[in-house]
């Protein structure tokens, strides 16, 4: 059987048609796809490699557990996954395109719920091309949440976590109005955000994770002179995780709770708002951001960008967000005993 | 007559049983006060000079205007400061302190009105010491903005900014809950933050600023999917400011727009409230971070931090972000005409 260290990272090309078969050659003729094996077409997978100058060879393998030929990429081919994707025209919709990588995803999702891979990287969905081929799922994460539910069972809740080397910032609401983020906020909504940080970074090997909750309002409320959000909610569902054994603290004043986090008081932040936890996570460089899906039985990761159909086929993608994702699913999955 | 480069800062005490005299007199001992009159009580200066190891000569001067020994700290003291000020124990509220502090940013406005003074720096203020001393201005900005008043007419509306060497942040909200934020929001808030930026940039010597406003909602609002406020009047806002010939643009979407700032897109950033504007300056430290009153008539700069009664009198106060104050003050006064 395989150690943990030989298991593979499992990369979904994502739709064929925008950058994501190319991000994915770009990174492997870089050397950083040597412990993955690419879930997709071998053909679209030709087809990305010829626009960074080729790839070397390519193996295609049988399962995610076959070592393939030694410095070979290896891609895997789910199931009756349709031929012809790699005629697809660059940067437009198809359902085609949409059906494949939906395929790709769930036969993934499948190899690592069954221990044959460490963590996922997904390369980039279109969502109208989701839509085209008559997928109910808006997007990644809602697939994912589908295909990690067990029979008989709610799907899991999700949170979205943004990260780069240095910070690690949860969000408690996402893609929302700000007034509407603030009216979705409540006890329940801290105090699942904390659980469902707080098993992940254990998962991850953290035994003990440090974790820090921001405020929403300016200077966490000043006790109650610009809010009471923190006292009515956000403290004292601190105090529930707590009182449960989480090594948690907070509310913290927004505009010092990431900085501290960065020089390393603690190992993540949780985030009221969208723009509260992604201005700092972006603030260095948005090359180094990678967007995590905490919540789901398995490490997730992605580049925190889309299919960027306007520059797809030309051979002038940015692989640095796929890297990074790669990097940080290594780093998430070391820890897990799987 | 003086040229700009010798018109002294004046640097204000603040309130003598906090720790603004000992920062004064730890920027002083660096040499960071050789272009800067002390507003304020020699004897408060040499009692907490002493907490610093001594600062060597000081210079008790008729006028801003007057040099002084050469290589001394110039302090003038205001007409009539009361005596005895050195005796008030470190780190109490009193209204003798409060008193004498407002007196001496009285006079130190008069002196830069009549052009004595190049900028003004402000050390520390405690509001329940003003309180008591009677003065009816809640803190230095009221005060400030009533001291500018031309008579007959109204106080000139002013914005904070936030800064430090890499970046620029002017706030179009401050100390208010977030849900209160949003609703005081609107195109005379955005439209006035975006003028008073615009002409305090001038002032500063940029013909031509180039300001961008950030969003409030997630993405900027993704054309009105995330909230409406970017189409209601953000947007309008901006459009009015560019018709008036204002280099402005936007709005962006938050968790971009300051990292773009800081590789140096844009001059400064407007942000929509508190902590979207002080996440990214205080990121990197709060250290170097600075607070610039803009709509004034002078640049006026001040520490990002209090009287810190706590530890008054201990000899242990960082005097870093005054003389980043010092420093800012200095740069934001380099092109002015005065």
């Amino acid at each position: 059987m395989n150690s943990a260290a030989t298991w593979p990272l499992l990369v979904t090309m994502g739709d064929a048609a925008g950058i994501g078969p190319e991000i994915i050659a770009a990174a492997a003729r870089c050397g950083d796809l040597h412990d993955a094996v690419v879930v997709g077409d071998p053909a679209v997978m030709r087809r990305a490699s010829a626009l960074r100058g080729g790839i070397g060879p390519m193996a295609v393998v049988d399962s995610p557990a076959d070592p393939g030929a030694p410095g070979a990429l290896r891609v895997w081919v789910p199931p009756s996954l349709p031929t012809g994707l790699s005629a697809l025209p660059w940067g437009q919709v198809s359902a085609e395109a949409g059906a494949a990588a939906a395929q790709c995803i769930a036969a993934a999702v499948s190899a690592v719920q069954a221990g044959q891979a460490r963590a996922l990287v997904t390369a980039p969905l279109h969502k109208e091309a989701l839509a085209a081929a008559g997928q109910p799922y808006p997007g990644h994460t809602e697939m994912l949440q589908a295909l990690a539910t067990a029979p008989g069972h709610a799907p899991p809740p999700v949170r979205m976590m943004l990260a780069n080397p240095e910070l690690k910032v949860v969000l408690a609401t996402i893609h929302v109005a700000l007034r509407d983020a603030i009216a979705a906020l409540d006890h329940d909504a801290v105090r699942s955000t904390i659980q469902i940080a707080h098993d992940a970074a254990q998962a991850w090997g953290l035994p003990a994770p440090r974790i820090a909750v921001a405020g929403l309002n300016p200077h966490a409320g000043e006790g109650g002179l610009f809010g009471d959000e923190e006292i009515r909610f956000i403290g004292p569902a601190v105090a529930a995780a707590r009182a449960a054994g989480i090594n948690v603290s907070g509310p913290y004043p927004p505009d010092t709770v990431f900085m501290r986090a960065r020089r390393g008081a603690f190992d993540l932040v949780i985030a009221m708002t969208h723009d509260h936890g992604l201005i700092p996570v972006k603030y260095l460089g948005v090359e180094e951001g990678v967007n995590v899906t905490l919540g789901l039985p398995f490490v997730r990761t992605r580049p925190d960008h889309g299919t960027a159909f306007d520059i797809a086929g030309q051979g002038c993608a940015d692989p640095s967000s796929l890297r990074a994702a790669l990097r940080m699913a290594r780093r998430l999955s070391a820890g897990r005993s799987v």
